[in-house]
């Protein structure tokens, strides 16, 4: 019986991975909204300097201070997991591991990074951190995050999540943190937008613009923006998921995943796991990597690549990435964080490239194989995880129609203790799946700014 | 920094703990309702041979089975954490560890045992598994183990937890298992509640009649009922807890405990953690171990010990325990899997025994103490865990002021993800502490029926 692989925390990875130092192409730089190369500087307002330069840095290994490792190593490394009774289940002979991020505090891979980005706030004096979240996963990551280095943290949480989810408003709220429904009254920007309709739903792009002009207003220096996916930082945080998968693959007697899946949003729970592979990849290594998106927001199936906002407004800089429009609205889904109109610029690379195999499902799939996955191995996913599993199923069924012996490495990236609604609904037959037509695509598209690379 | 203990799967124990063998003086035996002594195949309609024999077993080990080993590999051996950032807040010279059962898929300790008893039924044929619930733990834990081998599961819950707890609903569905609120018109049982008091928020003693009854009418054989507390056999499968901490302790370099800390509400949590611990206290070890239970539920603190029902129906066995009386109700409570009556017999018989010394403690507190744990080590833990909590930052300021090192340990029995309308409670200020009354209780104390133990 071998089942589970254990590090111990004297193993935990001390550096982390930047793939930016291994991208074949050069990465295109983010630019200002006048469309000249963002300087570094621009972001200092918003973010501390170390992990400013981390956004940066060619660097291919950068070291992860004591402070944070200290924190991380209350659970991690986190377990690789063979999922024996869903390989029985699906009479595959793909070996199945999933490696599981759904035992942090927080309940998902958020706190890789959330920790690194309060500490380095610390460091540098800030006092208080603003942020915003959708489903609420990363709103809960950073509070928690900030209640372990005493900073004080304010989240604008999209308001028909904050009213669906009440929960996770608590969770903060346990963690000491202070959660707004967006749009709120508290910043110029959610009263523009009450002004015009008072019952605002809300959306990612308004809770940005808020946690952004929160953290700019306050001129002392002391507040600074936290962002949970999307960046270089944030992706270079969460590789620690992936460079402890390849240790614990190696005492399962693994030389390397055949396939590699896992479920993508703005990013960073995809680049966690693949990173450290790609890098493999790059070197020669044959492994196909699946990024799984929500058939209601395919940024990487069906968006273009180009220069876009990173938030509705148009407030941020212009990331080079796979988009579908900064003003998109994707149809109502219980994965949350899978709702992003762009695609980090890492990931957008790497999959130009040529390294990554983007695939999009449907949701009536995705709780479908959820539910079959809690039956077999006992975890009840995040609806976001659930894409990854979907992906997962279908992979191991191709093995064994192909009568084909591979090793599937899928992320775990959280649980759905929160997210039970979602759940309800697919049992109670509410759950549908709304195609997302060429027009209603075509449309967002035109709002894409008209900028160019620069040479 | 080395900040948590961590087993591979190949180190999971391989053998539980029965401190029945070792306890010194004979444990009474349970009685049938008449007063005679209970003869084990008087248990045969409702639990499987296996499980039978290690209720009456006086075997110091028993061997846990490979097929349970798989399952519980997924994530155990749990983690043994050292808590340095609650010492730092506490500013105390004592060292603080917690054993951290909340990673479980069901998010508690309550798997350890649902997985062997749904196994144990698996080889002898049973098809389905009948159990009552209040809270929820329990339901959803035997859901997750029924699931694991093709048994189907049906939870009685505890009607007013159930309107209050949806979630737990929907967690226990994901699994398969059918969740009816208590009273239901499925049983005898029920009906007869519901044609009394239609609006009845039911109760654990009649969740337990229903969940009884319906196994018994199927007389083929094929449907058993599952208890998630209370008996011999379900403290000796979380005996693995304990067996784990003192291998984990030693790699912290720590020779023993000075004090165990758990909660308390059937025993199953409390046993787990502390019986190989009470095997060196027997040995000779000083050992200062402290069951907590909640004030207004305070069985060890303030019942006798005496033979008494496990159920308000007085359907069951009479056990040898500490109790309130089976026809206690204790005061609302958000800690719903401390709200019992009675005492396991192993637990009672060992307090009586000297071997603990057992506190209560109100729930202001508790919730005060989860919130100082959450902000400082991370983890949202369950109402029933924020006991010992409670009582390990009271033992942590005692070092403190008397500038005592010493070592602590605890278990963290649960998170408190599906709990969180408590904290919101809290945080409102809505939560009041309502001290049990010398009145009430001696009320209760006359339901006691008047048997004696046998000679």
């Amino acid at each position: 019986m071998h089942i589970k692989a254990t590090l111990t925390d004297g193993e935990l990875p001390r550096q982390w991975y930047n793939l930016a130092a291994d991208i074949p192409s050069a990465l295109l730089p983010p630019l200002a909204p006048d469309g000249s190369i963002l300087k570094p500087e621009q972001l200092s307002a918003l973010f501390p300097e170390p992990l400013i330069e981390q956004e940066a840095s060619m660097k291919r290994w950068i070291d992860i201070p004591e402070e944070v490792l200290e924190i991380l190593a209350r659970w991690r490394p986190t377990p690789l997991v063979r999922a024996r009774n869903l390989e029985r289940l699906l009479n595959t002979p793909a070996r199945i591991y999933y490696k599981n991020e759904s035992i942090s505090p927080a309940g998902s891979h958020k706190p890789n990074t959330a920790v690194p980005q309060a500490y380095y706030n610390k460091i540098v004096g800030t006092k208080r951190l603003t942020t915003e979240t959708g489903a609420g996963q990363w709103g809960s990551a950073l509070s928690f995050a900030s209640a372990q280095f005493g900073l004080e943290c304010q989240v604008f949480m999209v308001r028909s999540s904050y009213e669906k989810k009440p929960y996770r408003k608590v969770m903060m709220q346990t963690w000491g943190a202070s959660c707004h429904p967006s749009p709120s009254p508290l910043t110029r920007a959610g009263r523009a937008v009450l002004e015009e309709h008072p019952d605002s739903p809300g959306s990612l792009g308004i809770a940005i613009s808020e946690a952004v002009e929160a953290a700019l207003e306050d001129t002392s220096g002391a507040t600074h923006y936290a962002l949970g996916s999307v960046l270089n930082h944030v992706l270079l945080h969460q590789t620690i998921i992936g460079l402890e998968a390849q240790k614990q693959l190696a005492l399962f007697g693994e030389r390397r995943p055949d396939t590699i899946v896992a479920c993508v949003g703005g990013g960073s729970n995809f680049a966690g796991l693949s990173f450290p592979f790609i890098k493999e990849k790059i070197e020669g290594a044959k492994i196909d990597i699946v990024p799984v998106e929500p058939a209601s927001c395919p940024s990487m199936t069906r968006g273009p690549f180009a220069y876009d906002f990173g938030d509705t407004a148009g407030m941020t800089p212009l990331l080079p990435m796979y988009t579908l429009g900064h003003e998109f609205v994707p149809s109502p889904s219980h994965a949350g964080g899978l709702r992003y109109h762009g695609m980090a610029p890492l990931v957008s690379a790497a999959a130009r490239q040529g390294l990554l195999r983007p695939e999009a499902i449907s949701q009536v799939e995705c709780f479908s194989a959820a539910v079959q996955f809690a039956r077999s191995e006992g975890i009840i996913v995040a609806p976001e995880t659930s894409h990854a599993v979907a992906q997962v199923i279908r992979e191991a069924v191709k093995a064994r129609e192909e009568k084909q012996e591979k090793v599937i490495l899928f992320g775990l990236s959280g649980h759905g203790l929160l997210d039970l609604q979602g759940y309800a609904e697919y049992f109670a037959g509410g759950i549908e799946d709304i195609a997302l037509s060429e027009q209603d695509l075509e449309k967002s598209l035109s709002s894409l700014p008209k900028v160019h690379a620069p040479a």
